[in-house]
């Protein structure tokens, strides 16, 4: 997948990395919608690929399959069948050292296309020009300050978002990937250890992933050098942070989108910020941040008038982003676009969040996860991050649920830390939310579950989890209740 | 000056800084080539500037001079005439703190001036845009890896190409920007001690000042801490590199011209590198390098086929450049731009090098500094080099001296460290030039002189040397000569 970031633009094609955890009959939407005619495969998702093609309409023109052997994969050794051309004999048998990379005819030619992961609509394929992906390269290499030559390594799937654009900006500074198949605390903490690693990225279950581990899976980083991890991809909790910092990672914080092809906001550091106590810093590094220098503008407006929110940090409103990194559109989708991007290239990003005097904006939702109580609009973030800094507290996830009084109310699925199981209650957790925030914003409902449902990418499937609470029916006006185990 | 590359284009204005060690007559010839309307004078400049509006031509429009008082300034305390329109009383009476900027209609727009010094030449007005140097400035970021909130020690002149973009850059980073009024070798170290300087550039004459500077001048280098310097404008001798290592700066060199708005070419380290003996290690650092990622391509050429010439470190071309950071053209002057871009956008930079078989570029000369004796060319950098390394020597020219039988032979003009006086002969430095290039190459004629004479951007003036050659007549077949003290 690496080779193919640069293989398949400098060929002249456009490239779709498909999300390896996607079941076969959506990976046949997006091979029909994409129009895909050459699809490169590793051989542990050739039935899934070939149960894929079989779903296609009758009549749909079948891409060429090409398998990646992998050479370093024990569970599928020889699983290809010899007829079938491999990449490397297509490399050996038609590969030209002499060929002169086709450039694009002008720097706005699609050369990316990424499915959304489309949680609540179909996927939508976002596009994406050379310009706008070298444009994010270089600022996002500029805004994490990446060194040359440093060893990264690629806990983020390199099919999320082109890995935030770092296929191609590590090259730019000469840097070495290391890959893994498996991305446990165990490994990366090996990977770690092993191979000297100075950067990786990942969603903040990584890094709570990397906080929570076990002694036994957790490895020490080296001495005298220091791990850069950029989060994203979801608010990070602030006692996750912590954590994090605590065992000895640097952590910086960003917000991109899939239609802003990486990390375009950023929590730019300051350091009078370092002589603040630790919980005051998480709290400021949980914010997303200014705008990186390669977007023109950022700003937080009222969905309704489009104008700009007080600069209040507690007035919502949508996030909005303008700049050259901002997709071209939605492949064929012309309505999706026109929604998306307005008022001369302003693109309506979905998330709900507020300005702070100092101008950094803090997401406190995506716009259809806010819960609306009784008129107030309840943060689900906001409401998280307390849940977060509960010690027994793994993962806390909080939803609408259907009220017959309030209209909804927020309800918590939470797991807990291995060691914490029936140390504290469903009710516990209310009572200690109840001490730490407004009463209208504490869950009337908590729900322990063993794990949460989360997307490919790692982030909680909130509709799975609102789908839960609308069948546990309405709570009844003024009631709390809570369950264990579901 | 850092004020106006922000505040002039925001404005929609094109800036041209003019450079302060400019005479009357040449300040007057660019003012009218530019058309410029408006003029930020330092109190120093004041009466120089006065002068070159009095030799601008009858009836051509003068422009309004606006005076620029510098509390730091001692010797010009008060030398403004109190009817005088100030920087100050401008932004009081006339500044709108609300002024929404003007954004370029096209990122194609021009956005900055700069004259070539036009040693051999009338000074050439090169134009850039707002994305030219908005790559620029992001490319350079990222190839110095400059890390956030650098602390920068203007030692390069900001109207120097912009500082060869750090203006912009430091802006970017969040940098702090010292700057000075005197740039020698105490006033540097003491900068650096005082203020925690971390990054600095400078031509390599700057280099050699701090590495050949007494005693007394130098300051230790701030404990554990870095001092980046970037070096380019000229080739760098591997002695000086050597030196300014050994002393303790971590020293970068890149090349670039006006014309690319600042450096596109970069000696990218490698770590194998490392653990070369020192002298191998600044031969290395001495070549030029290789494309910035902000660039197409760069390649060296044959100048009458333009053909790329063999990869083997020997066959000299004319270095050509491709990419973003090329100029707009010359203003007024479409011969010129004809002349200097061409090919469908390659840059002829009239900068001599060669392409070693590893892809790195190594300038030998600018074209016409070239010395042909009796068919060979000489690269005078090349002579300097070895030059450099006599342990006497402060700072050598190498010049073409014309010659009755050989056409040209190389004459160096040198210049001794403090101390050396006295204890060495130009016919010593003629041996040892022996023992070190071949017979051709070595200079037949050695001149001492206590200093040479420099454009004020620190380069060597070569054409003064040439013309102080030329008056010395021709050699004779065979014969050396030298002469000390002219």
């Amino acid at each position: 997948m690496y080779e193919m970031h640069f293989g398949v633009p400098m060929s002249g094609a456009v490239l779709n990395n498909i999300n390896t955890r996607l079941d076969a009959r959506t990976v046949s939407v997006l091979l029909k919608h994409a129009g895909s005619k050459l699809v490169f495969v590793d051989p542990a998702l050739l039935q899934l690929l070939r149960d894929a093609l079989r779903l296609l309409p009758p009549g749909h023109p079948a891409p060429r399959v090409i398998l990646v052997e992998d050479p370093h994969e024990e569970e599928f050794p020889s699983a290809a069948d010899p007829s079938m051309l491999t990449y490397e004999r297509l490399l050996e048998e038609k590969g030209d050292p002499e060929f002169d990379w086709i450039r694009p005819r002008s720097e706005w030619d699609p050369m990316i296309l990424n499915y959304t992961s489309g949680t609540t609509s179909a996927p939508k394929g976002v596009v994406h020009c050379h310009r706008g992906l070298f444009l994010v390269t270089v600022d996002s290499l500029i805004d994490w300050a990446v060194p040359p030559q440093p060893t990264y390594l690629w806990t983020l799937p390199m099919f999320h978002a082109n890995g935030w654009s770092f296929p191609w900006g590590m090259a730019v500074v000469g840097g070495t990937n290391v890959c893994m198949t498996r991305v446990t605390a165990a490994t990366v903490y090996a990977a770690i250890a092993r191979h000297g690693v100075t950067h990786l990225c990942g969603a903040p279950v990584v890094l709570n992933m990397l906080a929570n581990a076990s002694d036994a899976a957790r490895k020490p980083l080296p001495a005298g050098k220091k791990v850069r991890i950029l989060t994203a991809g979801a608010p990070p909790p602030a006692a996750v942070l912590q954590r994090a910092e605590a065992i000895g990672f640097e952590v910086s914080h960003g917000y991109g989108l899939t239609e802003t092809a990486g990390l375009v906001v950023s929590c730019a550091w300051k350091g009078a910020w370092n002589r603040l106590p630790a919980t005051d810093r998480a709290r400021l590094k949980a914010r997303q941040g200014v705008r990186t220098a390669g977007m023109a503008a950022i700003d937080v407006v009222d969905g309704e008038t489009g104008r700009s929110v007080p600069r209040d940090g507690s007035t919502m409103g949508e996030i909005v982003l303008r700049g050259g990194c901002v997709m071209l559109g939605y492949l064929n989708d012309d309505e999706a676009t026109r929604a998306a991007v307005r008022d001369n290239g302003w693109f309506y990003t979905g998330d709900v969040g507020v300005m702070h005097p100092d101008g950094y904006i803090e997401i406190r939702d995506r716009s259809k996860d806010v819960i609306i109580s009784g008129g107030e609009n309840i943060s689900s973030v906001e409401v998280e991050s307390v849940l977060y800094g509960h010690p027994a507290v793994n993962e806390a996830a909080v939803v609408a649920r259907p009220d017959e009084f309030w209209g909804e109310t927020p309800c918590a699925f939470v797991s807990l830390k291995q060691d914490a199981a029936g140390t504290v209650t469903p009710a516990d957790v209310i009572a200690w939310s109840r001490d730490r925030m407004p009463r209208y914003m504490v869950p009337k409902t908590v729900v322990f579950r063993a794990e949460l449902p989360k997307t490919s990418t790692g982030k909680i499937q909130k509709y799975v989890l609102r789908n839960l609470a609308k069948e546990m029916g309405s709570t009844r006006k003024g009631a709390s209740s809570s369950s264990s185990k579901m």
